[in-house]
């Protein structure tokens, strides 16, 4: 067990991002009230959006490709293609570089969060969406795997059901958008809390984010998560994490961490980065 | 959204307990080291152990009597008594309460706490063990059903999969023990740390305690928590919630809760319960 010498340090109040980003924890509705899909075409740009669908978690990307398409098109988006990225080499395609110029949102599918990183990190579409969204040009959208790799830090797999513990989660490096954060998603839905705080424990000088199913933990340029959606974003806080033993036990061994800070957010609440403190915004925030 | 106009009381850190009272978390092992057991067993005086059992959470009290009367004669103890209590007009048998007078340690086995609580609660029988533990005559160890009981408060039933929220556990009178806590059992193993949390929103004013399988919270008369065993010992500490709209949210509507404390505890750690803090005793602790 050992004490930590002093406090991990803060995760970088200073979002990189000059526009939104959306972390949508899976399963979001799409036939009802759409309300985060909506949300995401009205900041894309409403009917002047011009979108891109990048389904490369999915094993059937031509599918979910289409679904999106069809809701993005439906409401009435000014354009919308599927950027059909199944081999890396279409990450370096000229033409899908140029459609991007003029995009004004892209939107990350879910499937494998392993496999959307090995088709996209280090290619020269994904840089541009990287640089897009840091100069505020573009939204971001990543639902279920599509929100897993937005941190620097990923949690690739893990397991439930038991004490968090070092075995308890498989960590890989994700896309970065948002350095600061991890975020595991389908968060309560499959019992994630557990295996988001071992994440954690590794990483104590990130944030971690768990977002629910059809919910959304929408990130703005000015360092506020707001919550959008029908669960809950959990955040875990270890700044004040004054011991832990993640470095002196087996694999499979319980951890310990002293003094972790839980906040339960619902629709309508309002995350600070920049102040660590957490606030109720139902009486401002529009539901879309 | 409600603000809380003030902290929630604390939970009092004057427990009225003068011997150890063991929560156990459930499936603690009855086979090789036995070291949650063995503990209970040299707790209560060794081989000058008094022991009753009461089984009568279980649905098949005499198997269960006879699992722990064999163990316990095992290793020595002075004397093991199966309490069949298995009508509520049992508590008040003047046998059993005339050999309650001599024992030194007193089990409650698994099974459906809803069902010890019917049996025993208000009893002559469970007020004498009440008073003896508050009196620090015997040492009391409950296990799985045994364990959720300790507390003023009891988690009767609940679910997971879901972000905390008021249909998600459902709540009963527990024989307050420890009034201050409310016990949860089998708890990573169950994926129960959700249920837990929607308790302790419906009660901030008490302390969450979720204890794994094969792992032990021992309360101590002096206010400190011990952990015994393989898994974790979570504290679910609402002291400094600033916000919950536990008041004004629909039965199943995920629960707003800001400022949540977790502490996630394993073998050889301590909770204090007076000054709310965590400490490791992982080299003073003896094993057994």
């Amino acid at each position: 067990m050992l004490q930590l010498t002093s406090q991990p340090s803060e995760p970088s109040t200073l979002l990189p991002i000059k526009s939104a980003v959306m972390a949508i924890g899976g399963a979001e509705d799409k036939v009802r009230g759409r309300q985060i899909l909506q949300t995401f075409f009205n900041r894309a740009g409403g009917e002047e959006a011009i979108i891109a669908v990048i389904p490369s978690a999915s094993r059937e990307p031509d599918v979910m490709g289409q679904v999106y398409l069809d809701i993005f098109t439906e409401m009435g988006a000014k354009g919308v293609e599927v950027m059909m990225v199944t081999e890396r080499h279409h990450g370096e395609d000229d033409q899908l570089l140029t459609s991007l110029e003029d995009c004004t949102g892209v939107f990350m599918s879910g499937g494998d969060q392993i496999r959307l990183c090995a088709l996209l990190e280090d290619t020269p579409l994904m840089e541009k969406v990287r640089a897009k969204v840091w100069q505020g040009e573009v939204v971001l959208a990543g639902t279920s795997a599509g929100a897993a790799v937005l941190g620097h830090h990923m949690i690739a797999s893990g397991g439930s059901g038991e004490a968090p513990n070092r075995a308890l989660v498989d960590m890989a490096i994700g896309l970065g958008i948002i350095p600061e954060v991890i975020v595991d998603q389908h968060f309560y839905n499959r019992n994630r809390l557990a295996r988001l705080i071992s994440a954690i424990a590794a990483h104590p000088d990130r944030l971690g984010i768990g977002v629910d199913e059809d919910t959304c933990a929408l990130f703005e340029a000015d360092g506020l998560i707001q919550v959008i959606g029908k669960g809950a974003v959990t955040i875990v806080d270890p700044r004040h994490v004054t011991c832990s033993n993640y470095n002196s036990t087996g694999m499979t061994d319980p951890l310990s961490l002293y003094n972790l800070k839980l906040h339960v957010l619902s629709h309508g609440d309002c995350y600070d980065l920049h102040k660590h403190e957490v606030h109720s915004q139902k009486a401002e925030f529009p539901s879309v």
